[in-house]
C-alpha cells in the first residue's frame, strides 16, 4: 500500500501497477478464478511475475484487490472458526451481518452477489474463489470426512441470508435487527458445522 | 388452457392472447410485480380486462404464465405446509429439491434465480411475487406474530440451497444426494417455521 499511495515515486511504477490490475481483471474474466494465473497476468501486463507478487501478493490477494471487496472472507472466516467452538455459528453470522451493515461493504457486497450469480463470466470467478480459497479453509478447521458438504451448507445459508436481506430485501428478514437474525440463524450454522 | 390449445377457434383469439402475454411482460418489467395491474396490461394489449382474466386467470396466474416457471410455489408450498406439522420442513426441502432435479424445472429455475437477483427490472418482480403471493400464504399457515420473519428465513435457506447447488454449483452441496440434503436442511426449515 505504501507503493500505491506513496508520493514522489518514480513514474512508471504506478503505470505497471495499473497495467497489472487491468490484466488481472481480463484474465480472471476470461479464464475464471481457477484458470487465471499470476504468470498469465504478468505476461498480459508485460511485466515480470515477481512484480505482480511485489505489488499484489498472492492470487487471492490480487482477486480481493481487483474485485475491491472490502472483506477477506478467506482470511476472516477461518480465524473466526478458531474461537470457542460452541459459539462459532453466532460469531460467523454476527461477523457477516455487522460487516454488511457497513455501507461500503454492503454496496460492494450486493454487486458481488449479483454478478456472482448472474454472470456467465463472473459465476466461475466467485465459485473458484469460494472453492479454492474459502471453503477448503473452513473444511480444514472442521477436520471431518464430510467437511466439504458442511462448509458448502454454511455458504448456502449465509449467501441466502445476504441475498434475502440486502439484495431482494424480503419483508421480515430485511427489517429484522441484527441480534434477532443472529439468534435465529446462528443455530443453523452451528448445526451445519458440527452436528 | 382449453382455449389456448383448442382447435378450430376463430382467428384473432390467439392474437389477443399473444398481445396480452406480450403486454404482461412489458408491464411487469416496467412496473414490477406490485405495480403492474391487469387493467394496465389490458389497456396496453387493447383488450378488455375481462379477456385477460378469461385467458390467464388472476395476476399470479398471469405472472407464472409469462415467466414460464413450471412450478407454482404460491400454490404448492401452502398446500405442503398443511400436512403433519412435524415433517413440514422435510416435505418442503424434498419438494423443492425433487422439483429442481427435473431438467425442465432446473433449467427455467436457474434462469429465474439468476435474473431475480441480478436484474434491476427483475429483482422487484420476484420480490413482489414472493412478498405478495408466496410469503403471506406461508405466514397465514403459521399464524404467529413473527410469521413474516419466519417465512422469509425459510425463503433465505431455500434460495441459498438452490443457488449453491444449481447455479454456483459449490463442491459438497452440488454433489450430495437429495436424501442427504433433506436430512441436513429440513431441521433448519422446521426450526425457522415452528421453533
Amino acid at each position: 500500500m505504501a507503493t500505491r499511495r506513496g508520493r514522489g515515486r518514480p513514474p512508471g511504477e504506478s503505470d505497471a501497477r495499473a497495467r497489472i490490475a487491468a490484466a488481472a481483471v481480463h484474465e480472471f474474466g476470461e479464464h475464471g478464478y481457477d484458470g487465471a494465473t499470476v504468470r498469465g497476468i504478468a505476461a498480459r501486463a508485460e511485466v515480470d511475475a515477481a512484480l505482480v507478487h511485489h505489488y499484489f501478493g498472492t492470487k487471492p490477494d490480487l482477486f480481493a484487490e481487483v474485485t475491491q471487496f472490502p472483506l477477506r472472507p478467506d482470511l476472516e472466516v477461518p480465524r473466526i472458526l478458531r474461537g470457542p467452538r460452541e459459539e462459532a455459528g453466532e460469531r460467523i453470522v454476527r461477523f457477516v451481518l455487522e460487516s454488511f451493515e457497513r455501507p461500503e461493504v454492503r454496496k460492494r457486497g450486493v454487486i458481488v452477489l449479483r454478478t456472482a450469480i448472474s454472470g456467465k463470466l463472473t459465476a466461475p470467478l466467485v465459485k473458484g474463489f469460494l472453492s479454492r480459497e474459502l471453503l477448503p479453509r473452513v473444511a480444514a478447521e472442521l477436520d471431518a470426512p464430510d467437511a466439504a458438504l458442511r462448509a458448502s451448507l454454511v455458504a448456502s445459508q449465509i449467501a441466502g441470508m445476504l441475498i434475502a436481506r440486502y439484495v431482494v430485501q424480503l419483508p421480515g428478514i430485511a427489517d429484522a435487527p441484527v441480534d434477532e437474525l443472529v439468534a435465529r440463524i446462528a443455530p443453523t450454522i452451528q448445526r451445519y458445522l458440527f452436528e
